[in-house]
């Protein structure tokens, strides 16, 4: 479950609603294309911004929809109650695992982060990835922490954020977090630009946002590390550069936003106020940056 | 209304729903006490906790409580749709005026954060407090978005987070802000330990949660103030430090979360998870701060 390409599609929604039936092509297309896993409502996802029931029946169609392939849903939520109750509805929808990030208002103490992987992990069925995501959650897990909930029953991986840019550090940071984590966890990158130096470091997934876009292109870069070709790995991960700086200015969500209505796979706007999606100047950077790589259509 | 003590007490909550009656109490506390208003479901209040029923009845039941006294209501949300319903509730239930912090989840553009603000003051008929909470928003709010906003309709007030420590620092902060804000818009001040220095420094209020658990305390140091007393008020904010050391270590929230259970007015827990209160050693200094206070009874 929690190896190779994991694809996280965007959850197309606007003040009216989700659009079920563009997510249900978004997932179709990425199980068409072989991803080893669709990523479901994760931060991609805008998980957070649903409804129960919203999510509920996004996890529903997602199973449909992937036809197969392994779907994780995201369960995160800012109370412990809340969570228990995704994390239930995501099993009855069918899902194969799940997606937690410790979710923050008030800022959570180690022992209170810790506490929610505990209550959550004790009630699943299925397989549980820790998310790790500094940047929307606030909480910095230390090695420790990590240690602590890998060895939880039902944790299943880690979807970490960037490896270090330099390749000795990113082995040094796997090489690190592995010997935290038992065997039986493995260890998933997320940051698509630096996705390629955490493969070729040995990481067992790329939970990957470009790969719920584009998952030819990511599928391309995944199965040339996993070979151990991570000289080709690099190339194909540089010459997607155009779209890395983007992502790092814009963030991934509002890049992938605007790549979906410029292809035309959901309708403008496609994300929930307060969101917006890129600028005007910013999208001619995207559809630009997408003629470049030969991804306009 | 956005002009003086400004109290804001706690929603005991635990896993089986939110304790009406304790909190009823509490508002009515302060009420007695003759603060000059109530901020009901602030961060302290948990908010970001409650479903939106809990968030009705419990801004329902604190403008009763306050029996005339001023109420404001916290309406942030993740969404703006939600932040809209939330303002439709907290009008209906009689608030004077809405307290609304920029929620995030994906980090938020400047134009995101206003436009937030520019929907929701829309559709207003009371006044709202602007937010400013860095610790919990992740939102940084630069001068020019605290112009923007100030001048949006409906805008009367702006909580900000505790100013530098150094006096005339502190003063030079808050003139910097009154230069780029309408003169009817108020400056309340947060950050307990630091109050005395916005207060003195010229800030109209003081949007305090010693005061929502110690009204008596605050208002004696915010009276000071008021009066042109700043040595007296230094003083009196001087002789609370054995408190304002645990609100830096612990969080001002779970502090009062022990001062509520070790003075009997709530059940324990009365915090939410994953949050939990203090440990028992963090207990004792409590209970230690409170006896040398003489705040214990």
């Amino acid at each position: 479950m929690f190896r190779g390409l994991s694809a996280f599609p965007l959850t197309p929604t606007d003040e009216q609603g989700v659009d079920y039936t563009s997510y249900a092509a978004l997932v179709a297309r990425l199980a068409a294309a072989g991803v080893d896993s669709i990523g479901a409502l994760g931060s991609t996802g805008g998980y957070a911004y649903l409804t129960r029931e919203q999510r509920a029946r996004a996890a529903k169609i997602a199973v449909e929809a992937a036809d197969g392939v392994p779907v994780m849903v995201g369960i995160g939520a800012l109370r412990t109650s809340q969570v228990l109750a995704l994390a239930e509805d995501a099993q009855k929808a069918g899902a194969d695992a799940v997606l937690l990030a410790p979710m923050t208002y008030q800022p959570l103490t180690e022992d209170e982060v810790f506490g929610l992987y505990e209550e959550v992990t004790r009630e699943l069925s299925v397989p549980l990835c820790v998310y790790d995501n500094p940047r929307t959650t606030q909480v910095h897990f230390t090695d420790d922490l990590h240690g602590r909930i890998a060895r939880l029953p039902n944790v299943g991986s880690i979807k970490t954020p960037a490896v270090p840019d330099e390749p000795a550090r990113a082995e040094a940071r796997i090489d690190a977090l592995r010997a935290l984590i038992p065997a039986t966890v493995t260890i998933g990158v997320s940051g698509d630009w630096a996705a390629v130096r955490g493969l070729n470091a040995g990481s067992d997934a790329w939970y990957s946002v470009l790969g719920g876009m584009f998952p030819q292109t990511a599928l391309m870069l995944t199965r040339a590390a996993q070979a151990g070709h991570a000289g080709r790995a690099t190339e194909l991960s540089d010459q997607l550069e155009p779209l890395w700086v983007l992502f790092r200015r814009h963030g991934a969500l509002r890049v992938m936003s605007a790549v979906a209505s410029h292809l035309g796979l959901t309708k403008e706007p496609n994300l929930p106020r307060p969101l917006r999606g890129p600028d005007t100047s910013a999208r001619q950077d995207v559809a630009a940056a997408l003629d470049v790589l030969g991804l306009s259509t």
